[in-house]
C-alpha cells in the first residue's frame, strides 16, 4: 500500500494558475509562490463581491478517538465528487501546523487519495502564513519586555503579564521558562510561556479579520498586560500595531492550491481548536464563496468544540449562513465510543456500536439545534463489514438523517459520489434555518451554562475563585457582548477526556477564564489545557528525510 | 528629502521574469515568489556550470563608526554603474535580517537612489529563508531536549549543552533563561539561551554548502552537546539531520530580485559577521558568476573581520578566487577615526582626517596581503568638502591605490561611473594572485596568532583558562585543520571597540573557543560578544505601519 506521501508525489499537479483559471481567477489576481501555490492579491475579494454566494458546508465530526476520523480526507473527497458531478465546489481549510508534523500527528493534508498537494509543501512552511504570525506575536512580546526594561512608563505589572511568546515546533520544555536573567542588560527577570503558533491570540485574529484595517483594529486591542491599577494595557498602547500588521500584510491573502485531481483549494489560518475557534479564515471562506458554488470547510476537533464554535463564533461574527453539515464517523471510533480497546477495533462488533453510537446521536441533536440539515457519513475502513454499515445506516434514518458511506481514502471522488449526491439533495431540499444558539447579551455564566448543558449536556457548571473573579473583572472593565470560546478536552464531550459515548450527569468545571479583545471572545478553561505540545519518544521528525537523488521529502505523513 | 522607503516604492519595478531574461534564465528555472522575486530552481546551476565564471569584486570598508560607510549602497550603485556601461554586472548579496529592522539599525537594502526594491520584502520575510533557518535550528533543540526528557540515552551532559535556540527578534529578554520548568511531563530544568537567527551555525552552513547533499552532511555534523565522557554528540545522533534538511529545500535556493534600475540581485543567506563568516552564500555567489561577466558581492563589518573571513573562509573553503576589492570609507567616518564627536563630524576638519586616515591605511595594507587589487572609494555625504575629498585622494595616490568617489546614494548609477570605471580598469590591468593569509596545516593557536598580528595589528595573543583548555579538547577530539573564526568587535582593529584610527602596541584576549563542526570552522572570541540584541529605547518596529488606503508600508528605513 502507498504512503499518503507517496500517492501525493505521484500526482500530476496543475500550474497554479490553471487551477485558478477553473474558479475564474486570472494571474493578474494572483501572488505565485512557486508553480503549485498562490496568494490571492488584495482586491480579488473587491473585484468579485457581487457575486452570488455559494452554498455553505461544514464538515465536522463525532468525538475524536486514537483510531482517527479523516475530516479533511472527507472534505477533501467531498469536494472531488461534486467536480466529479459537474459542480464548482472549493474546498476552503485551514493550514497546518509544523509542530505535529514533527511530532506525533503527522501532517494535515488529507489521506489516501483525497489529499491537497503539494502536500510536503502545505505540511511545512507553506507560504509563510504561520511564520508570519510567530514574527508578529514575538515582536509584540519583545516589545512588552523592553517597555519595561527602559523604564515601564505603561506601569505594567509584571505579575500581570498576560502575552506569551510562540513557537511553531512542539517543544515542551519551552512551556514553563524563566526569562531576563543575567545582568541589568539583560532584560527584567520574570516567569514566561512559550505557547504553539497555532495558540497565539494573533492567530485567532487573522482567521476572524474582514480586511486589513480590521485586523489592524483588532491587533490594536490585544490584551497584553494588566497595569498595577488593574487596567488592560494593549498593543496600541505599546506602539507594536503598526509593524505587526506590516509583518501580517501578505499573511491575511488566502492560498491556493489543489487537490489530487486538480480542483481549487483555498487554505488559510489555523486557530487551535482548543484555546481559540479552530476555524480556517473568514476571508478565505467568504472568498470561496464568492468564486464557487458550494464551500466545503472544516472545524477543528469534534463537533461539540468545533461546530459549536464555527457556529457561535465564526459564522455569527462574520455573517456567515451555513447551508448544510456533513458529520463524520467511523465505525472503529463508534466501537471505541462503545467501550472497544484500540487493539480489539478491527473486529467486528455490533454490540459496542450499538452502545457507542449514542455519542454520534448527541452530536445530529446539537447540530439540530442550530437549524442547519445534517448528512452523516461514515469514513471507511477495510475492516468495516457490511453488518456494522447495515447498523449505522439503519440508525441515522431512524434518526431522519440523511446518511453516505464514504470510500474516499481509497477511491478519491469517485468513493464520494453517494456522500455529495446526499448533500446536493439536501441543499436542494432542506433550507437551512441558521441561529447561533445564545445570545451575546447573556452574562458570561448564562453563555456558558447553555453550551455546556445544550452541546455538552452537562447538569451544571462550576466555577473556581479564580475564573469568577476574573469573569467579575471582565464585566467591570466592560468587556461584554462577546462570545464564548471553550476550551475543553475533545476526547469527550464532558471535560473528562475518560467520559467516552454520551456521558451524562456530569458538570463542567471552569478553571479559568481570560479575554482576547482582538480576537473578540472570551476564553473559558475547562480541565488541563496544553497549549504547547511535547515530542513522543520517537518523533515523527526522525523518519523525515530529504532525498538528494530525487530531490523529494520522504517519510512525511 | 524622500525617505528611502519612498524611493523604493516609486520605482516601476520590471516583473522578476524579465530581470530573470537579462541574465538568460528562463521562467521555467524559476519558482517565482509574487511578481518582483523568485528563487533559482534547484537545477539551474548544473545548467549554467560550463559557462565561464565572472570576475568577483569584494565591497569592503574601514571599521564601522556610528556615522555609518554604506557598503550596499556602494555594491548596488556600482553595479548599477556598471549596467549603465554595458556590462552584465550582477550584485550578490546577503539577506536582511527581521530583528535589526525592528530595532535600531533599520533594514539592510541599499539606500537613496541605490536600493534594491522590493525593500519592504527584502527587509522583513522576503521568501521565507530565515524562518526556515529559525524552524530547523529550533527543531533540533526541541529534539535535544525531548531526547533527554524520554531517557537520555546519548548520555547527554545537561552541563555541556552548546546548540542554543534562536529568534530573529531582538529580544534580550531571551538572552539568558532557565527551560523545563514545571511538572515532570514539562522538561527537564536547565540553562539555556536564545540567539538571533543570523547567528545559528545552521545559517553559516546554508551559506557554505555546495548543495543539499553537502547541506545534509553539514548539518549531521553539528555538535550539539557533549556527553558524560566528554565526547561530542551531533545532530546525526539525534537523528534530526533528515527533517532539518527537508525544512531548508527551499531556503538553499538562491532568490533574485532587483536593484531600482531593473538589473539583477542575487541576495541569499545572512550569517552574524561576528560569531560567523558574514557573507552571503557560496551557492549565490557562484550562481551569479555563471550568469553575469562581473559579481558585485559585500562581506560583514570592516575589512579586518569581513574581509577577512571572505578570503580564509569562504574563498579558501569554496575555491572562489576574488578579483578585486573595493574598500568603502567616508570622510565623515574618517574624521571620527581621527577623534571627532558624532556631533562635529558636519564640519570640515583636514587635521582630524589625516589622524583618522591611518585606519584606512592599515586596511589596504591587509588588502594587498592576500594578493587582490584595490579600489578606495568613498561614500559621499553632502557635509563633505571638496578640501577633504583632495586630502584623502591625494593620499590614495601616494599609497599606489585606485580611488574614486562615489554618489551613488544621491544619483544612483550615474553617481558611480568613476568607480565602475576604475574597476573595470583594475580587472583589465591588475592580475589578483590571491592566496589565504594562514596554512591550515597551522595549529589553533597560531591561526589566531596570525590574524592578530598580520590583520589587526595586534603584539601579541593571550588565552583564557577556558580558551586554553577547548583548543586542546577541540585537537584532541580530532578537529583539526579549519579556519579559525573570529568574533570581535566590529569597531576597532584590536579587541577594545575604543581604540579607534590604528591601533598599536595591543593584545588580543580570547576567552572562548568552540567549534562549529558544520559551518567547518572553530570559533575564537575575544571581549564580550553579544549573540541576540536587544530593542533601543525607542524602536523603529514603532515608527512602521501599514497604510490601508495605499496598501504600503510606511516607516521601514
Amino acid at each position: 500500500m502507498k504512503s499518503d506521501i507517496e500517492i501525493a508525489q505521484e500526482a500530476i499537479m496543475l500550474n497554479v494558475k490553471d487551477v485558478a483559471a477553473k474558479i475564474g481567477v486570472s494571474e493578474d489576481d494572483l501572488e505565485l509562490y512557486g508553480k503549485y501555490k498562490a496568494k490571492f492579491s488584495e482586491h480579488l475579494y473587491d473585484k468579485c463581491k457581487d457575486n452570488e454566494d455559494a452554498k455553505l458546508v461544514l464538515v465536522t465530526a463525532i468525538n475524536p478517538t486514537p483510531a482517527g476520523e479523516g475530516k479533511t480526507t472527507i472534505s477533501v473527497g467531498l469536494t472531488e465528487a461534486l467536480c466529479e458531478l459537474g459542480k464548482n465546489a472549493i474546498v476552503a481549510l485551514r493550514e497546518p501546523s509544523l509542530g505535529p508534523c514533527f511530532g506525533m500527528k503527522g501532517g494535515a493534508a488529507g489521506g489516501g487519495y483525497s489529499q491537497l498537494v503539494p502536500m510536503e509543501d502545505l505540511n511545512l512552511h507553506f507560504t509563510g502564513d504561520f511564520h508570519a504570525i510567530t514574527s508578529a506575536n514575538n515582536l509584540l512580546a519583545a516589545m512588552l519586555d523592553n517597555h519595561i526594561q527602559h523604564g515601564n512608563a505603561l506601569n505594567i505589572d509584571p505579575k500581570r503579564i498576560t502575552w506569551k511568546r510562540c513557537m511553531d515546533i512542539n517543544d515542551r520544555a519551552l512551556r514553563n521558562i524563566v526569562i531576563g536573567m543575567g545582568g541589568k542588560a539583560d532584560g527584567v527577570m520574570r516567569e514566561d510561556h512559550f505557547i504553539i503558533t497555532v495558540a497565539s491570540e494573533i492567530m485567532a485574529i487573522l482567521c476572524l479579520s474582514e480586511d486589513m484595517k480590521d485586523l489592524k483594529k483588532r491587533l490594536g486591542m490585544i490584551v497584553v498586560a494588566y497595569n498595577s491599577n488593574g487596567k488592560p494595557v494593549t498593543a496600541d498602547d505599546l506602539k507594536a500595531t503598526g509593524a505587526m500588521s506590516a509583518l501580517l500584510k501578505d499573511a491575511i491573502k488566502p492560498n491556493l492550491i489543489q487537490t489530487l485531481s486538480g480542483n481549487p483549494a483555498i487554505i488559510h489560518g489555523g486557530p487551535f481548536a482548543n484555546i481559540a475557534h479552530g476555524c480556517n479564515s473568514v476571508r478565505a471562506t467568504k472568498m470561496a464563496m464568492k468564486l464557487g458554488d458550494i464551500v466545503i470547510t472544516e472545524a477543528g476537533f469534534g463537533a461539540d468544540l468545533g461546530a459549536e464554535k464555527f457556529f457561535d463564533i465564526k459564522c455569527r461574527l462574520s455573517g456567515l449562513k451555513p447551508d448544510a453539515v456533513v458529520l463524520v464517523a467511523t465505525v472503529k471510533a463508534l466501537k471505541y465510543n462503545g467501550g472497544v480497546a484500540k487493539s480489539e477495533l478491527g473486529q467486528e462488533n455490533l454490540k459496542a456500536l450499538a452502545k457507542g453510537i449514542v455519542n454520534l446521536d448527541k452530536h445530529i441533536e446539537n447540530i439540530k439545534k442550530y437549524g442547519v440539515p445534517i448528512i452523516v457519513t461514515l469514513n471507511s475502513f477495510v475492516t468495516d463489514t457490511e453488518a456494522e454499515y447495515e447498523f449505522i445506516r439503519k440508525h441515522c434514518e431512524d434518526a431522519q438523517c440523511e446518511f453516505a458511506l464514504a470510500n474516499v481514502w481509497k477511491d478519491g471522488g469517485k468513493g464520494g459520489i453517494d456522500l455529495a449526491q446526499k448533500v446536493l439533495n439536501t441543499l436542494a431540499t432542506k433550507p437551512s434555518d441558521f441561529a447561533p444558539l445564545y445570545e451575546l447579551e447573556l452574562s458570561v455564566e448564562e453563555k456558558i451554562e447553555t453550551i455546556a448543558r445544550e452541546i455538552y449536556g452537562a447538569v451544571g457548571v462550576t466555577y473556581s475563585d479564580v475564573a469568577k473573579k476574573s469573569i467579575a473583572e471582565l464585566d467591570s472593565l466592560g468587556f461584554k457582548n462577546m462570545p464564548v470560546c471553550m476550551a475543553k478536552t475533545q476526547y469527550s464531550l464532558s471535560d473528562n477526556p475518560n467520559l467516552l459515548g454520551r456521558p451524562r450527569d456530569f458538570t463542567i468545571d471552569i478553571r479559568e477564564v481570560y479575554i482576547n479583545a482582538g480576537a473578540g471572545f472570551v476564553v473559558a478553561i475547562t480541565g488541563k489545557i496544553l497549549t504547547m505540545p511535547g515530542l513522543p519518544k520517537v518523533p515523527a521528525a526522525e523518519g523525515i528525510d530529504f532525498d538528494c537523488e530525487t530531490d523529494k521529502i520522504t517519510g512525511l505523513f
